[in-house]
């Protein structure tokens, strides 16, 4: 069984889209996924196959029903599996938690994801409790709903699965492994308008690059990302001597 | 003159792919926005179109050539504008500053964006410092190439543009101008599957509401994102009585 991505969405047309081009195109015409992008409105029950409705407490914007969401759910779930379905259940919204690579390890480590994405003010709060859904954001800004945001989720996760990265595209997040932003990279020309490469990349000396290279990481990584700095210096406090 | 964007990338098909759909694919048929994408390899020289070599100094992976990368940026800048192109011109990286809704912002109220999408290893460090680059990341996590994350900062500023939002998708953003997290939300029906819509928002008394909700945003803050909550309190010590 392929790793398999369910998306609940209004608009099922965006899917797979940039997905199937380059490396999770690939993939998934090699069947090392599967993409399945089902219609929220499919699921409303009335004749006008209303999906939201005014929030309670006033506000702008529309909320999505817990029961038409719910039902989607259930529709999600029921479709291929015979077995129960233990794909974690995620709702792409920015109250979540912030999306980083551990997590997309696990995610991309497990049967695959069932990604509800939201339009308008969001979902309604009750239908993410009863379901256990986990809120995720991808980060501290606001998109118009949670599609590019499941497309984005579901790129970094597709990228490792068994096969799918080849030599050219490499293992980069390393990167983010160490808790280190990456160092700068040089190719040919050795000289570029004026520019050279920096000499000790042209050394050979091994130990002399890697050493170079480090310090390049944390030079980036004190500078743009003081947070992630100040996390890596205090596991770095923390850990046995 | 519409809001431009023009994204260098490998794969331009990729555009607008789901920024043709919904919000976004709306403002884009009504001429508030344009996109345009150019691929790289139309900017390389020899005739295997390469765009990309090996890394000084070893390790995985391919760098894209500063040379094919400055042909491609003069060329987005040489498009369309007559007078000089003041558009930031951003490259996509992990290594970057994390996005935040205040560049968005910044982003939306400018003439538009210049995008380049890094594949593999990256781009040689010697065009984006030559060009004056801001190099951008959307979060902790690692894609397969810059394009998703071009849709993401795109689909994020095309909303904030004059005409774009009615009033179904509003102003989500409060939420993160005010450094909360947003409290949740519920529509119809008030109770569903025995759980009820949290009374006070029934109540019509629109003091307590705001302040329920108020207290909403604060825990769901302290709980998510201790880093948002703990930079508000700092903020909120700062500022004037």
């Amino acid at each position: 069984m392929s790793w398999h991505a369910t998306i609940l969405t209004l608009f099922p047309e965006m899917f797979p889209g940039p997905l199937d081009v380059s490396l999770a195109g690939r993939a998934l015409r090699d069947g090392k996924w599967r993409c399945e992008a089902m219609d929220i409105r499919g699921f409303a029950t009335d004749r006008h196959r209303t999906v939201d409705d005014t929030p309670f407490g006033g506000g702008a914007g529309m909320v999505m029903r817990p029961d038409v969401a719910d039902a989607a759910i259930a529709g999600a779930m029921a479709g291929g599996e015979t077995e129960g379905d233990t794909r974690p259940l995620i709702y792409l919204t920015p109250r979540g938690r912030l999306l980083d690579q551990a997590m997309v390890r696990d995610f991309a480590a497990g049967p695959g994801l069932v990604l509800l994405c939201g339009r308008y003010e969001g979902v309604d709060q009750r239908v993410i409790e009863a379901r256990g859904m986990r809120e995720i954001s991808l980060g501290d800004y606001v998109l118009s709903g949670g599609e590019i945001a499941a497309l984005a989720l579901l790129d970094a996760c597709v990228r490792l699965l068994p096969g799918v990265m080849g030599a050219a595209e490499s293992a980069v997040e390393e990167s983010h492994s160490a808790g280190l932003l990456e160092y700068p990279h040089y190719t040919r020309p050795a000289e570029w308008q004026g520019r050279a490469v920096p000499p000790v990349l042209l050394s050979g000396h091994h130990a002399e690059v890697d050493r170079w290279r480090r310090a390049q990481s944390e030079a980036v990584t004190r500078e743009r990302r003081p947070d992630l700095w100040n996390r890596m210096q205090v596991a770095g406090a923390q850990a046995p001597a």
